[in-house]
């Protein structure tokens, strides 16, 4: 093919590793091993490249290929640094781009070099960040949300209020509030801003609000330093809509500097087939953590996503602390079905850097929202303090 | 329920309306139908909402629920336009956003009110502004890509030169070149670019360049704008890593005025099985093209993708174009075993307002690029004029 010259690629030679689960018999799945080393870089024919650079650095390369079941294999593939440009889009692109669109292969695991990772800034805070902020050592953070949609900013401001009264540590939005005619963005957050402020300074408390940040890309940033100038104490983001890169982007910009939690709403398909997709891991606990998020909101094993395991509320959590480069382990933040029966076996699956959060329990036990939080809390720093000791 | 209270919302009374694919027993896809009107909106007990606004306006209602077939049932249910604050990612997330996690729904096809489109621009060109612009009345288009990766931008510059000397309508990058050393962004598209204008003067053709436009969110803007002043006729997007929403930021941007393709790498997963996920319909045609592109690319019913059926693709067709406020209708860009053989049954799937994009069967037989697109338009103008005349 003469278009195609032999010439030699510049690379360094440092190559990252992302681990597939393959469905098929074993040569259906060797060939969808081949298939993904193609499909993902040059997607050409791979018989006409000529021996030499491209062929060398830049084909995926399977470095393992395992049985794990009947119909069922793993396999490990290598790619080189420099194909990702050393930009997030194209990384994932490179990961799962249009292998999303062919069935019977899983994203499981990434495993990703010193190099490339030194070429992003990940998580601002992490878990030592946030306990720092939040002044708090050792315990899982209690987190709840203000809703339903439909109320009036000086309602949810005064739900904000009793809960910071309560002393539950992050207050967010629900991720449907965003810019309606009956609670506005910029109403809506400096009321709960001042709500919350208030309710500190009887307290003595340290409760920080982390508005649902959504809306058209082009008043983004307006909206998230119109939070900060308001006193959020960081911003929820939905990387479904707003795009992973622009989460990466805002955990990067030090003038906004505040810590991030990742709301899954619109991602969840990756994950619901065991056969394609994206495992919990790498979609709610590594690609989040890449892109920036300090605490990532996923759907607990108990509760009303009955389709998240415990197995896979473990892996999300290994995902949030595993080793990645230099970058800080973050929060794992479980949401549905948390109640005070279920917190102990809770911390056996996540440990206690885990933020849980839980908002339809609460208020169907409360007519008094500041008492059932503190009581929540109370429950929760026992038990915490009990498997400390134990 | 003290701290809700139950005076009137203000709202119009104009509703869109969503429809579902629910699996399960009768009454288990029942209560799911009802649960989307809950997790889609308040995400709250339903219980402890007092009669009122909110439950009279901000809940979902099931507008209509049917068997399909033994296990499955379509539910269509409407939501008041206010409830998306008029914002796409908002909007998105009624349409899809916690219920991604659930498993046995599918969101199959979008109605959105007249009054709630009038928020949005939809598609700058479509069928009729492209057509105008590259001079093509009927037939259906034909694009290509250059790659593969590893290329050097004046080796890709040199595919452009032979593909625009054939005659092909529309030449994108493949969506793996990004921004990488052996091929840098600005370099790629302007010696891509100029090839192409040489070989339009040469030909006195109208090829156009559409860069695949990828990278960090904080030079897209740049990068897109460099693109426009390089000559470049449109761009490629990829929704999946930059966001939908920031398809549609652009795709409103007067000083960018560009024709938008949309790539589908990462967003696959949603449609491959049919229990749950987007329907091809919506993800590949509806939504693309409420977030503004003209030309919707995925993976043609033949080729390498067998995921999608013919049956898919035709839905696919038609989310693209079927009436959808004052938007003008794009084109589906199907991608994948595209060759003389399958040119007829695909207008038969497609009708003429189609774009195929083909490439590994260009370069599978071809050693002079030029010469073999030339006779693939020429098949193509012939068919499609049987096909009119007939």
């Amino acid at each position: 093919m003469a278009l195609i010259n032999s010439r030699s690629l510049s690379v360094t030679g440092s190559r990252f590793r992302a681990v597939y689960h393959i469905r098929g018999d074993a040569q259906t799945a060797k060939m969808r091993a081949e298939d993904i080393c193609i499909e993902e870089t040059i997607e050409y024919p791979p018989e006409l490249i000529p021996e030499g650079g491209i062929r060398e650095h830049v084909f995926g390369r399977v470095e393992a290929f395992d049985q794990l079941a009947t119909g069922e294999f793993r396999a490990v593939i290598s790619y080189a640094d420099e194909i990702t440009g050393f930009e997030l889009p194209q990384l994932l692109n490179v990961l799962f781009g249009n292998i999303s669109m062919k069935p019977g292969i899983r994203l499981v695991a990434v495993d990703l070099s010193a190099s490339l990772l030194a070429h992003f800034r990940g998580p601002r805070f992490g878990i030592r960040g946030l306990r720092e902020i939040l002044g708090i050592a050792r315990r899982p953070l209690l987190c709840t949300a203000t809703k339903p949609m439909g109320l009036a900013p000086a309602e949810l401001a005064a739900l904000a209020y009793q809960l910071a009264l309560g002393g539950v540590d992050i207050i967010k939005d629900d991720h449907g509030l965003a810019n309606q005619p009956f609670a506005p963005f910029t109403e809506r957050v400096l009321r709960t801003c001042e709500a919350i402020q208030n309710a500190n300074a009887r307290t003595g408390g340290n409760t920080i609000y982390l508005p649902n940040v959504t809306g058209p890309l082009e008043i983004m940033l307006e909206r998230i330093q119109f939070s900060r100038a308001a006193g959020a104490g960081g911003i929820m983001l939905i990387p479904g809509y707003c795009g992973v890169d622009f989460m990466r982007r805002v955990a990067d910009d030090d003038s906004i500097s505040l810590p991030i939690m990742s709301h899954p709403a619109f991602i969840g398909s990756y994950v619901l087939s065991a056969e394609f997709g994206i495992s919990h891991r790498v979609l709610h606990g590594s690609l989040m953590r890449l892109a920036g998020a300090d605490l990532t909101i996923f759907p607990n094993y108990v509760g009303r996503f009955s389709s998240y395991t415990r197995h896979d509320c473990r892996e999300i959590a290994e995902g949030c602390t595993e080793s990645m480069g230099n970058f800080p382990a973050i929060f794992p933040a479980p949401g549905g079905g948390i109640s005070k029966d279920a917190f102990a076996d809770m911390i056996q699956v996540y440990g206690r850097d885990v933020a849980f959060l839980m908002s339809s329990n609460l208020h169907r036990n409360s007519p008094d929202l500041a008492t059932t939080v503190r009581s929540y809390r109370e429950t929760l720093e026992r038990i915490s303090e009990y498997t400390h000791r134990h």
